[in-house]
Protein backbone atom coordinates (compact mmCIF):
# COMPACT_ATOMS: atom_id res chain seq x y z
CA UNK A 1 0.00 0.00 0.00
CA UNK A 2 3.07 2.72 0.75
CA UNK A 3 5.55 3.41 -1.34
CA UNK A 4 9.14 2.76 -0.11
CA UNK A 5 13.19 3.34 -1.00
CA UNK A 6 13.45 2.31 -4.52
CA UNK A 7 9.87 2.84 -5.95
CA UNK A 8 8.93 5.34 -8.13
CA UNK A 9 8.18 9.18 -6.64
CA UNK A 10 4.49 9.68 -7.66
CA UNK A 11 3.69 13.18 -9.64
CA UNK A 12 2.58 16.12 -7.47
CA UNK A 13 -1.11 16.72 -7.35
CA UNK A 14 -2.70 19.84 -8.44
CA UNK A 15 -4.49 20.61 -4.89
CA UNK A 16 -4.65 18.76 -2.17
CA UNK A 17 -7.84 18.16 0.14
CA UNK A 18 -7.36 18.01 3.87
CA UNK A 19 -10.12 15.71 6.25
CA UNK A 20 -9.90 18.18 9.08
CA UNK A 21 -11.18 16.03 12.54
CA UNK A 22 -8.57 13.92 13.37
CA UNK A 23 -6.61 14.11 10.55
CA UNK A 24 -5.08 17.96 11.13
CA UNK A 25 -6.80 18.29 14.53
CA UNK A 26 -5.73 16.25 17.83
CA UNK A 27 -8.86 15.18 18.95
CA UNK A 28 -7.42 13.89 22.24
CA UNK A 29 -8.50 16.35 24.21
CA UNK A 30 -12.11 15.80 24.23
CA UNK A 31 -11.86 12.82 26.36
CA UNK A 32 -10.97 14.97 29.12
CA UNK A 33 -14.13 17.13 28.35
CA UNK A 34 -16.24 14.09 29.15
CA UNK A 35 -13.83 13.43 32.03
CA UNK A 36 -15.12 17.06 33.33
CA UNK A 37 -18.62 16.54 33.33
CA UNK A 38 -18.61 13.06 35.17
CA UNK A 39 -18.41 10.31 32.14
CA UNK A 40 -15.98 8.16 30.85
CA UNK A 41 -13.21 9.94 28.26
CA UNK A 42 -13.42 6.72 26.96
CA UNK A 43 -17.28 7.86 25.66
CA UNK A 44 -15.39 10.34 23.10
CA UNK A 45 -14.44 8.01 20.59
CA UNK A 46 -18.02 6.35 21.05
CA UNK A 47 -19.42 9.96 20.66
CA UNK A 48 -17.30 10.83 17.21
CA UNK A 49 -17.95 7.47 15.62
CA UNK A 50 -21.87 8.12 16.19
CA UNK A 51 -21.88 11.44 14.95
CA UNK A 52 -20.51 10.08 11.88
CA UNK A 53 -22.24 7.29 11.31
CA UNK A 54 -25.69 9.34 11.88
CA UNK A 55 -24.50 12.31 9.51
CA UNK A 56 -23.40 9.81 6.67
CA UNK A 57 -26.31 7.42 7.13
CA UNK A 58 -28.27 10.57 6.78
CA UNK A 59 -26.73 11.44 3.66
CA UNK A 60 -27.09 7.23 2.58
CA UNK A 61 -30.94 7.89 3.00
CA UNK A 62 -30.26 11.12 0.78
CA UNK A 63 -30.85 13.47 3.64
CA UNK A 64 -28.38 15.98 5.35
CA UNK A 65 -27.99 17.56 8.74
CA UNK A 66 -25.40 20.69 10.21
CA UNK A 67 -22.55 18.59 11.36
CA UNK A 68 -23.12 20.68 14.85
CA UNK A 69 -26.52 19.29 14.97
CA UNK A 70 -26.02 15.39 14.92
CA UNK A 71 -22.97 16.49 17.24
CA UNK A 72 -25.47 17.68 19.61
CA UNK A 73 -28.02 15.38 19.27
CA UNK A 74 -25.38 11.95 19.39
CA UNK A 75 -24.18 13.73 22.74
CA UNK A 76 -27.32 13.76 24.54
CA UNK A 77 -27.93 10.14 23.27
CA UNK A 78 -24.25 9.07 24.45
CA UNK A 79 -24.65 10.98 27.73
CA UNK A 80 -27.84 9.48 28.47
CA UNK A 81 -27.74 7.05 31.89
CA UNK A 82 -24.49 8.84 33.03
CA UNK A 83 -24.13 10.85 36.26
CA UNK A 84 -23.28 14.00 35.36
CA UNK A 85 -21.68 16.62 37.66
CA UNK A 86 -23.97 19.49 36.25
CA UNK A 87 -27.26 19.73 34.04
CA UNK A 88 -27.66 18.04 30.70
CA UNK A 89 -27.60 21.13 28.56
CA UNK A 90 -24.11 22.55 30.49
CA UNK A 91 -22.63 19.07 29.77
CA UNK A 92 -23.08 19.19 26.24
CA UNK A 93 -22.15 22.77 26.00
CA UNK A 94 -18.81 22.01 28.00
CA UNK A 95 -17.96 18.86 25.71
CA UNK A 96 -18.89 20.34 22.12
CA UNK A 97 -16.64 23.89 23.35
CA UNK A 98 -14.09 21.92 23.18
CA UNK A 99 -13.57 21.73 19.52
CA UNK A 100 -12.82 25.15 19.46
CA UNK A 101 -9.78 24.49 21.68
CA UNK A 102 -8.42 21.83 19.87
CA UNK A 103 -4.85 22.04 18.11
CA UNK A 104 -3.17 20.81 14.76
CA UNK A 105 -1.30 17.39 15.40
CA UNK A 106 2.80 18.67 15.83
CA UNK A 107 3.37 17.40 11.74
CA UNK A 108 0.81 19.89 10.45
CA UNK A 109 2.50 23.32 10.12
CA UNK A 110 5.91 22.02 9.16
CA UNK A 111 3.91 19.60 6.78
CA UNK A 112 1.56 22.29 5.23
CA UNK A 113 4.46 24.59 4.79
CA UNK A 114 6.19 22.07 3.08
CA UNK A 115 3.42 20.68 0.56
CA UNK A 116 2.50 24.55 0.03
CA UNK A 117 6.36 25.04 -0.80
CA UNK A 118 6.05 22.26 -3.53
CA UNK A 119 3.69 24.47 -5.46
CA UNK A 120 1.22 22.23 -4.69
CA UNK A 121 -2.80 23.76 -3.54
CA UNK A 122 -4.04 23.44 -0.45
CA UNK A 123 -7.78 23.19 0.88
CA UNK A 124 -9.76 21.84 3.48
CA UNK A 125 -12.98 19.47 2.99
CA UNK A 126 -14.86 18.90 6.35
CA UNK A 127 -18.16 17.80 7.31
CA UNK A 128 -18.33 19.94 9.87
CA UNK A 129 -18.47 23.42 9.98
CA UNK A 130 -15.41 25.70 7.64
CA UNK A 131 -15.09 28.27 10.75
CA UNK A 132 -13.85 25.35 13.16
CA UNK A 133 -11.21 24.61 10.23
CA UNK A 134 -10.46 28.75 10.05
CA UNK A 135 -9.58 28.84 13.95
CA UNK A 136 -7.71 25.36 14.01
CA UNK A 137 -5.52 26.37 11.74
CA UNK A 138 -4.75 30.07 13.06
CA UNK A 139 -4.07 28.91 16.10
CA UNK A 140 -1.37 26.90 14.62
CA UNK A 141 -0.07 30.29 12.84
CA UNK A 142 -0.45 28.00 9.24
CA UNK A 143 -3.74 29.50 8.13
CA UNK A 144 -1.23 30.94 5.38
CA UNK A 145 -0.61 28.08 3.84
CA UNK A 146 -4.25 26.81 3.15
CA UNK A 147 -5.81 28.69 -0.12
CA UNK A 148 -9.74 28.10 1.48
CA UNK A 149 -11.56 26.25 4.01
CA UNK A 150 -14.23 24.54 2.34
CA UNK A 151 -16.68 22.29 4.23
CA UNK A 152 -19.93 20.05 2.57
CA UNK A 153 -22.35 22.57 4.16
CA UNK A 154 -22.75 26.15 3.33
CA UNK A 155 -25.13 29.23 4.93
CA UNK A 156 -28.18 27.63 2.94
CA UNK A 157 -28.25 24.24 3.50
CA UNK A 158 -26.36 21.33 4.89
CA UNK A 159 -25.12 19.22 1.86
CA UNK A 160 -24.39 15.58 1.71
CA UNK A 161 -21.41 14.68 3.89
CA UNK A 162 -18.33 13.15 2.50
CA UNK A 163 -17.70 10.09 1.88
CA UNK A 164 -20.56 10.63 -1.31
CA UNK A 165 -19.23 11.25 -4.10
CA UNK A 166 -20.94 14.77 -4.78
CA UNK A 167 -19.31 16.16 -1.04
CA UNK A 168 -15.51 15.99 -3.20
CA UNK A 169 -17.07 17.18 -6.58
CA UNK A 170 -18.47 20.58 -5.04
CA UNK A 171 -15.46 21.26 -3.63
CA UNK A 172 -13.66 20.58 -6.74
CA UNK A 173 -15.75 22.58 -8.62
CA UNK A 174 -15.32 25.53 -6.39
CA UNK A 175 -11.37 24.69 -6.88
CA UNK A 176 -11.77 24.78 -10.76
CA UNK A 177 -10.21 20.99 -10.48
CA UNK A 178 -10.93 18.01 -11.74
CA UNK A 179 -10.74 14.80 -10.29
CA UNK A 180 -7.75 13.32 -11.18
CA UNK A 181 -5.57 16.54 -10.41
CA UNK A 182 -6.88 16.34 -6.71
CA UNK A 183 -5.65 14.13 -3.61
CA UNK A 184 -7.67 13.66 -0.91
CA UNK A 185 -5.36 13.39 2.25
CA UNK A 186 -7.25 11.71 5.47
CA UNK A 187 -6.88 9.23 8.75
CA UNK A 188 -10.15 7.89 8.12
CA UNK A 189 -10.14 4.71 5.95
CA UNK A 190 -13.92 5.77 5.01
CA UNK A 191 -12.98 8.92 3.59
CA UNK A 192 -10.11 7.55 1.40
CA UNK A 193 -12.53 4.94 0.04
CA UNK A 194 -14.69 7.58 -1.02
CA UNK A 195 -12.40 9.75 -2.71
CA UNK A 196 -10.89 7.14 -4.54
CA UNK A 197 -14.34 5.71 -5.95
CA UNK A 198 -14.73 9.71 -7.19
CA UNK A 199 -11.87 9.41 -8.98
CA UNK A 200 -9.43 11.32 -6.52
CA UNK A 201 -5.89 10.52 -6.12
CA UNK A 202 -5.46 9.44 -2.27
CA UNK A 203 -2.85 9.57 1.09
CA UNK A 204 -3.85 7.68 4.26
CA UNK A 205 -2.29 9.32 7.11
CA UNK A 206 -1.64 7.10 9.87
CA UNK A 207 0.22 8.56 12.42
CA UNK A 208 0.06 4.98 15.06
CA UNK A 209 0.79 2.44 12.78
CA UNK A 210 -2.76 0.99 12.54
CA UNK A 211 -4.19 -1.37 10.27
CA UNK A 212 -5.84 -0.10 7.43
CA UNK A 213 -9.23 -2.38 6.98
CA UNK A 214 -9.63 -4.38 3.90
CA UNK A 215 -12.74 -2.93 3.63
CA UNK A 216 -12.02 0.15 2.40
CA UNK A 217 -10.47 0.87 -0.83
CA UNK A 218 -6.79 1.18 -0.52
CA UNK A 219 -4.86 4.41 -0.55
CA UNK A 220 -2.18 5.43 -3.41
CA UNK A 221 0.14 6.84 -0.51
CA UNK A 222 0.63 6.11 2.79
CA UNK A 223 2.57 8.00 5.12
CA UNK A 224 3.17 8.24 8.71
CA UNK A 225 3.10 12.33 8.93
CA UNK A 226 2.52 15.32 6.42
CA UNK A 227 6.23 16.13 6.98
CA UNK A 228 6.44 12.84 5.56
CA UNK A 229 3.65 13.43 2.39
CA UNK A 230 5.73 16.36 1.49
CA UNK A 231 8.84 14.11 1.84
CA UNK A 232 6.95 11.56 -0.92
CA UNK A 233 5.99 13.94 -3.21
CA UNK A 234 8.84 16.17 -3.36
CA UNK B 1 -43.36 12.14 19.21
CA UNK B 2 -45.27 9.05 21.49
CA UNK B 3 -48.89 8.67 21.38
CA UNK B 4 -50.11 8.44 25.00
CA UNK B 5 -53.85 7.59 26.69
CA UNK B 6 -56.62 9.01 24.88
CA UNK B 7 -55.34 9.43 21.49
CA UNK B 8 -56.26 7.36 18.35
CA UNK B 9 -55.23 4.17 17.77
CA UNK B 10 -52.84 3.82 14.78
CA UNK B 11 -54.26 1.29 11.93
CA UNK B 12 -52.40 -2.03 11.92
CA UNK B 13 -49.71 -2.63 9.31
CA UNK B 14 -49.70 -5.38 7.41
CA UNK B 15 -45.98 -6.36 8.28
CA UNK B 16 -42.91 -5.69 10.29
CA UNK B 17 -39.94 -5.26 9.68
CA UNK B 18 -37.27 -5.98 12.33
CA UNK B 19 -33.80 -4.28 12.64
CA UNK B 20 -31.99 -7.32 14.69
CA UNK B 21 -28.52 -6.18 16.26
CA UNK B 22 -29.90 -4.14 19.73
CA UNK B 23 -33.42 -4.19 18.76
CA UNK B 24 -34.17 -8.33 19.20
CA UNK B 25 -30.56 -8.98 20.29
CA UNK B 26 -28.79 -7.94 24.00
CA UNK B 27 -25.37 -6.99 22.87
CA UNK B 28 -24.06 -6.16 26.19
CA UNK B 29 -22.31 -9.50 26.51
CA UNK B 30 -19.97 -8.34 24.05
CA UNK B 31 -18.68 -5.76 26.19
CA UNK B 32 -17.52 -8.45 28.21
CA UNK B 33 -15.88 -10.42 25.67
CA UNK B 34 -13.72 -7.24 25.08
CA UNK B 35 -12.79 -8.03 28.68
CA UNK B 36 -12.05 -11.31 27.76
CA UNK B 37 -9.33 -10.49 25.55
CA UNK B 38 -7.50 -7.63 27.75
CA UNK B 39 -9.29 -4.72 26.33
CA UNK B 40 -11.91 -2.27 27.58
CA UNK B 41 -15.31 -3.44 27.68
CA UNK B 42 -16.50 -0.02 26.81
CA UNK B 43 -14.65 -0.34 23.47
CA UNK B 44 -17.11 -2.97 22.49
CA UNK B 45 -19.93 0.30 21.83
CA UNK B 46 -17.31 2.29 20.02
CA UNK B 47 -16.45 -0.43 17.52
CA UNK B 48 -20.13 -1.32 16.84
CA UNK B 49 -20.42 2.19 16.20
CA UNK B 50 -17.32 2.25 14.11
CA UNK B 51 -19.10 -0.99 12.13
CA UNK B 52 -22.04 0.83 11.05
CA UNK B 53 -20.10 4.21 10.45
CA UNK B 54 -17.80 1.92 7.48
CA UNK B 55 -20.54 0.05 6.53
CA UNK B 56 -23.55 3.18 5.43
CA UNK B 57 -19.85 5.08 4.57
CA UNK B 58 -19.71 2.37 1.65
CA UNK B 59 -23.16 2.52 0.60
CA UNK B 60 -23.10 6.53 0.41
CA UNK B 61 -19.58 6.36 -1.40
CA UNK B 62 -21.95 3.86 -4.06
CA UNK B 63 -20.22 0.64 -2.60
CA UNK B 64 -20.72 -1.93 -0.06
CA UNK B 65 -19.37 -5.04 1.96
CA UNK B 66 -20.37 -7.86 4.05
CA UNK B 67 -21.45 -7.12 7.59
CA UNK B 68 -18.87 -10.01 8.74
CA UNK B 69 -15.97 -8.22 6.95
CA UNK B 70 -16.71 -4.55 7.80
CA UNK B 71 -16.93 -6.13 11.69
CA UNK B 72 -13.68 -7.83 11.45
CA UNK B 73 -11.97 -4.42 10.09
CA UNK B 74 -13.28 -2.32 12.37
CA UNK B 75 -12.19 -4.84 15.39
CA UNK B 76 -8.90 -5.10 14.28
CA UNK B 77 -8.56 -0.99 14.18
CA UNK B 78 -10.31 -0.79 17.50
CA UNK B 79 -7.73 -3.43 18.87
CA UNK B 80 -5.05 -1.64 17.65
CA UNK B 81 -2.65 -0.49 20.35
CA UNK B 82 -4.39 -2.52 23.12
CA UNK B 83 -2.44 -5.13 25.60
CA UNK B 84 -4.26 -8.42 24.20
CA UNK B 85 -3.85 -11.49 26.42
CA UNK B 86 -3.96 -13.50 22.95
CA UNK B 87 -2.61 -12.92 19.01
CA UNK B 88 -4.53 -10.72 17.00
CA UNK B 89 -6.47 -13.13 15.25
CA UNK B 90 -7.45 -15.47 18.33
CA UNK B 91 -8.87 -11.97 19.84
CA UNK B 92 -10.54 -10.81 17.36
CA UNK B 93 -12.05 -14.76 16.50
CA UNK B 94 -13.41 -14.78 20.59
CA UNK B 95 -15.07 -10.63 20.19
CA UNK B 96 -16.87 -12.28 16.87
CA UNK B 97 -17.73 -15.63 17.99
CA UNK B 98 -19.93 -13.33 20.54
CA UNK B 99 -22.87 -12.76 17.78
CA UNK B 100 -23.23 -16.39 17.97
CA UNK B 101 -24.05 -16.28 21.65
CA UNK B 102 -25.96 -13.14 21.58
CA UNK B 103 -29.98 -14.01 23.11
CA UNK B 104 -33.31 -11.60 22.89
CA UNK B 105 -33.83 -8.91 24.75
CA UNK B 106 -36.46 -9.91 27.93
CA UNK B 107 -39.80 -8.42 26.02
CA UNK B 108 -38.74 -9.66 22.52
CA UNK B 109 -40.23 -13.58 22.65
CA UNK B 110 -43.44 -12.28 24.42
CA UNK B 111 -43.88 -9.32 22.16
CA UNK B 112 -42.98 -11.44 18.24
CA UNK B 113 -46.17 -13.55 19.70
CA UNK B 114 -48.58 -10.82 20.29
CA UNK B 115 -47.73 -8.84 17.23
CA UNK B 116 -47.96 -12.11 15.42
CA UNK B 117 -51.50 -12.80 16.84
CA UNK B 118 -52.19 -9.54 15.70
CA UNK B 119 -52.08 -11.27 12.36
CA UNK B 120 -49.38 -9.10 11.86
CA UNK B 121 -46.50 -10.58 9.25
CA UNK B 122 -43.02 -10.28 11.14
CA UNK B 123 -40.05 -10.24 8.84
CA UNK B 124 -36.74 -9.21 9.90
CA UNK B 125 -34.53 -7.11 8.10
CA UNK B 126 -30.54 -6.86 9.35
CA UNK B 127 -27.50 -5.14 7.15
CA UNK B 128 -25.58 -8.50 9.34
CA UNK B 129 -26.06 -12.08 7.67
CA UNK B 130 -29.96 -13.43 7.74
CA UNK B 131 -28.11 -16.50 9.92
CA UNK B 132 -27.38 -14.96 12.96
CA UNK B 133 -30.94 -13.35 13.20
CA UNK B 134 -32.14 -17.11 12.38
CA UNK B 135 -30.08 -18.48 15.21
CA UNK B 136 -31.10 -15.62 17.94
CA UNK B 137 -34.77 -16.30 17.36
CA UNK B 138 -34.03 -19.81 17.20
CA UNK B 139 -32.10 -20.22 20.70
CA UNK B 140 -35.17 -17.70 21.85
CA UNK B 141 -37.69 -20.30 20.66
CA UNK B 142 -39.00 -17.28 18.77
CA UNK B 143 -38.33 -18.43 15.00
CA UNK B 144 -42.29 -19.71 14.45
CA UNK B 145 -43.50 -16.03 14.94
CA UNK B 146 -41.32 -14.58 12.06
CA UNK B 147 -41.91 -15.48 8.54
CA UNK B 148 -38.36 -14.81 6.92
CA UNK B 149 -35.11 -13.50 8.41
CA UNK B 150 -34.46 -11.11 5.37
CA UNK B 151 -30.37 -9.48 4.56
CA UNK B 152 -29.64 -6.59 2.79
CA UNK B 153 -26.45 -9.35 1.77
CA UNK B 154 -27.29 -12.17 -0.15
CA UNK B 155 -25.39 -15.36 -1.42
CA UNK B 156 -24.61 -13.31 -4.65
CA UNK B 157 -24.20 -9.60 -3.47
CA UNK B 158 -23.26 -7.23 -0.29
CA UNK B 159 -25.83 -4.69 -0.79
CA UNK B 160 -26.81 -1.41 0.12
CA UNK B 161 -26.80 -1.01 3.85
CA UNK B 162 -29.90 0.28 5.57
CA UNK B 163 -30.65 3.21 5.74
CA UNK B 164 -30.37 3.62 2.03
CA UNK B 165 -34.11 3.86 0.59
CA UNK B 166 -33.22 0.58 -1.75
CA UNK B 167 -32.54 -1.47 1.50
CA UNK B 168 -36.28 -1.44 2.97
CA UNK B 169 -37.32 -1.31 -1.17
CA UNK B 170 -35.70 -4.62 -1.96
CA UNK B 171 -36.72 -6.37 1.05
CA UNK B 172 -40.75 -4.92 0.78
CA UNK B 173 -40.44 -6.36 -3.03
CA UNK B 174 -39.56 -9.83 -1.69
CA UNK B 175 -42.52 -9.65 0.59
CA UNK B 176 -44.74 -8.36 -1.86
CA UNK B 177 -45.97 -5.28 0.55
CA UNK B 178 -46.15 -1.49 0.13
CA UNK B 179 -43.77 0.58 2.50
CA UNK B 180 -46.77 2.39 3.49
CA UNK B 181 -48.32 -0.90 4.45
CA UNK B 182 -45.22 -1.92 5.97
CA UNK B 183 -43.92 -0.77 9.75
CA UNK B 184 -39.79 -0.86 10.25
CA UNK B 185 -39.30 -1.39 14.37
CA UNK B 186 -36.08 -0.38 15.51
CA UNK B 187 -34.11 0.73 18.71
CA UNK B 188 -31.77 3.04 15.70
CA UNK B 189 -32.86 6.23 15.30
CA UNK B 190 -30.89 6.16 11.99
CA UNK B 191 -32.65 3.40 11.02
CA UNK B 192 -36.30 4.87 11.74
CA UNK B 193 -35.11 7.91 9.68
CA UNK B 194 -34.46 5.75 6.95
CA UNK B 195 -37.21 4.04 6.78
CA UNK B 196 -39.56 7.03 7.05
CA UNK B 197 -37.63 8.53 4.40
CA UNK B 198 -38.32 5.54 2.30
CA UNK B 199 -42.52 6.04 2.80
CA UNK B 200 -42.23 3.12 5.42
CA UNK B 201 -44.92 3.69 9.06
CA UNK B 202 -42.31 3.94 12.06
CA UNK B 203 -41.89 2.40 15.38
CA UNK B 204 -38.73 3.46 17.79
CA UNK B 205 -38.11 0.48 20.34
CA UNK B 206 -36.45 2.76 23.45
CA UNK B 207 -36.13 0.23 26.40
CA UNK B 208 -33.80 3.03 28.87
CA UNK B 209 -35.33 6.13 28.40
CA UNK B 210 -33.00 7.66 26.26
CA UNK B 211 -33.40 10.98 24.03
CA UNK B 212 -34.43 11.03 20.36
CA UNK B 213 -31.98 13.17 18.74
CA UNK B 214 -33.48 15.87 16.45
CA UNK B 215 -31.75 15.17 13.44
CA UNK B 216 -33.20 12.01 12.80
CA UNK B 217 -36.43 12.14 11.06
CA UNK B 218 -39.24 11.25 14.13
CA UNK B 219 -40.83 7.92 14.65
CA UNK B 220 -44.94 7.21 14.26
CA UNK B 221 -44.61 5.64 17.06
CA UNK B 222 -42.58 5.10 20.36
CA UNK B 223 -42.59 1.49 22.50
CA UNK B 224 -40.71 0.31 25.29
CA UNK B 225 -40.47 -3.16 24.26
CA UNK B 226 -41.73 -5.37 21.83
CA UNK B 227 -45.00 -6.44 24.52
CA UNK B 228 -45.27 -2.27 24.33
CA UNK B 229 -45.84 -2.13 20.80
CA UNK B 230 -47.74 -4.68 20.51
CA UNK B 231 -50.69 -3.25 23.16
CA UNK B 232 -50.56 0.31 21.02
CA UNK B 233 -50.98 -2.02 17.71
CA UNK B 234 -53.80 -4.10 19.61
Amino acid sequence: MSRGYGEPVPTRPALILFDVNETLSDMAPLAGRFEDVGAPGGLARTWFASVLRDGVALTAAGASARFAEVADGCLRVALHGVALDRPLDEAVEHVLAGFAELHVHPDVAEGLEALAGLGIRLVTLSNGAASVAEALLGRAGARAHVEACLSVEDAEAAGPWKPAAEAYARALRRCGVRPEEAMLVAVHPWDVDGAARAGLRTAWIDRDGSPYPRHAAEAELTASSLVDLARRLR
